[in-house]
């Protein structure tokens, strides 16, 4: 048996990463190292092929667990979308993953492996990640915001992970900062998704497109569907104006987002994460200086924003570390 | 000695409501029944005059629970203003109370009492009455937002008071609904308290009367600090269209931050207290409304929204209660 220097029994759980694009899975120790990691794309046909995937490769790592003599005490499925993180239900995957709603994951797995399944959004296994190993170890008052295709939040407070009544609390993607602003995916107005997301840069760059005539946009121009958030971050070093104009409209609408939360949690740390945190450092650093301007003096001096440390294995590591993080 | 029923020893609190314009302060029991209520106004001098009102006024209490065989086991104390809850401190009463920042109430209070002295926010002391003995009884996940001349905020999630890394927390009333509206007292933009508040309708409405030529509105031009949000909803009341533009705004606004705090904290209800909710509950059905309407349907369909049974003595109830309220 594997075993820490005390002699305690070393606890092992599989993590379970599901995104709109890959699943990614692996087995993880109480150090948060991660073994026999696996990434499959994300079937995009039926909930029904996506769960078949998830069991037989969870059975797979149960399998070598076995033989390894590893002591497996959960399996924990972070996922992209809304969770009933009570029931170990996925409510909806949004518009990111075709099919998964209403999949009772916590039902289904718990009869093939006969371990505790813990289910959660991703957002908030990347916090309980960054809290339990990560740049909030030893705080207690923390706030993720993951910056991907969406916006996704997480919230350590206290000490504990927030859940609120059933498991839906801090959809901070979903936090209006302009109620006469543009229309988001969640069927609200005005949110910081529709602003500094992937998503919502590429968004506001193609508004921008339909009335500019320079020569330098007509690929996109005519191929809008092929604009990402790559493309604005590239023009914005190249300085053209109009992509000027939508980041620093993000950088803005994103300060207000970040001052809404820390006058919401009064937290002591924020960490940023997701891939268009971690390839435009520059970009977290001006939402800094801008929150350190607009927000409450007493509030916003002391609070330390940074960008996570862990890189990509960050959701997966937390997803398995959901049996240890309330402990 | 007071006993209860079950020989178990009552425990009595002195509360202090401390706003900005007067001072309540009474001895409570563990039921919330409220005995010896005083009310004074609050000293526009120096907070000096204010340390030595409370504590001249919490020692006669003192005497009159001793003579009268009262257990007194702390006073606690809710104001209006930023609170260093941990230290027991006044920050700073903002704009509403003369002279009140960097009051060390507890060190002065703890000295003369000889009891454990308890100091938070008037909003915090407001959700912790709801929590313990109002409409967010037995509920675990509650917000309250208090509609006076500012917004306060008091959050209550997982059974527990929301406060933050120094108990800042739960500044609802600067949440940001749209980043390029009118200029707050706190130094943002567009916080709910510039549209939703006592404060802020006025506001709005002194924007407009700017522009109007009408006579009904010429008494208010000529001395626009006469006006307060009263005469706004009854300009309503009588169909007057540059109120119902201010009013319509106000319920808009407000519906973005409950919105926003619902997507933030998954609660189960929201109370809403203070004058402006208590004198036009019209308003909060309105207000409603509208948050069913644009939130997340999983996240807002089941939140109950309601006004305070409390009446006008939560916050000092509260504030006595802050002993009990952890435990």
């Amino acid at each position: 048996m594997h075993r820490t220097r005390g002699e305690r029994l070393m606890e092992y759980s599989i993590g379970v990463d599901i995104g709109g694009t890959k699943i990614a899975m692996a087995i993880v120790d109480q150090n948060g190292k991660v073994f026999y990691k696996n990434t499959y794309p994300t079937p995009n046909t039926t909930n029904l092929e996506t769960m078949k995937l998830l069991n037989e490769n969870v059975l797979n790592l149960i399998d070598i667990a076995n033989q390894e003599s590893m002591h497996l005490v959960s399996v924990g499925i972070g996922s992209a979308g809304q969770v009933d993180y009570e029931n170990g239900k996925i409510l909806s995957g949004t518009v990111n993953i075709k099919d998964w709603n209403n999949v009772d994951i916590r039902g289904f797995l718990s009869q093939t492996t006969k371990l505790p399944i813990y289910v959660d959004n991703d957002a908030n296994t990347f916090v309980i990640a960054e809290h339990q190993l990560g740049g909030g170890k030893n705080v207690n008052d923390i706030i993720s915001i993951t910056l991907g295709t969406g916006i996704g939040g997480g919230v350590v407070t206290g000490g504990k992970v927030l859940r609120g009544a059933w498991g839906g609390a801090a959809e901070l993607g979903h936090l209006t900062v302009k109620f006469d602003g543009p229309k988001c995916n969640c069927g609200s107005i005005g949110c910081i998704e529709t602003y500094a997301s992937g998503s919502g840069i590429a968004n506001r760059m193609r508004e921008r497109l339909q009335n500019v005539t320079s020569e330098k946009f007509s690929y996109y121009k005519e191929h809008p569907e092929k604009l990402t958030s790559k493309e604005v971050f590239e023009w914005y070093e190249h300085d053209f104006s109009e992509a000027k104009e939508v980041i620093n409209l993000a950088i803005t609408a994103l300060a207000y987002g970040v001052v809404n939360v820390i006058h919401t949690f009064n937290p002591s740390t924020i960490i940023f994460g997701g891939g268009l945190a971690e390839s435009n450092r520059w970009f977290i650093t001006e939402v800094q200086k801008k929150v350190k301007e607009i927000g409450l003096s007493s509030l916003v001096k002391d609070v330390e924003i940074k960008v996570s440390e862990l890189g990509y294995d960050a959701g997966l590591i937390g997803a398995a570390y959901q049996v240890w993080a309330d402990k």
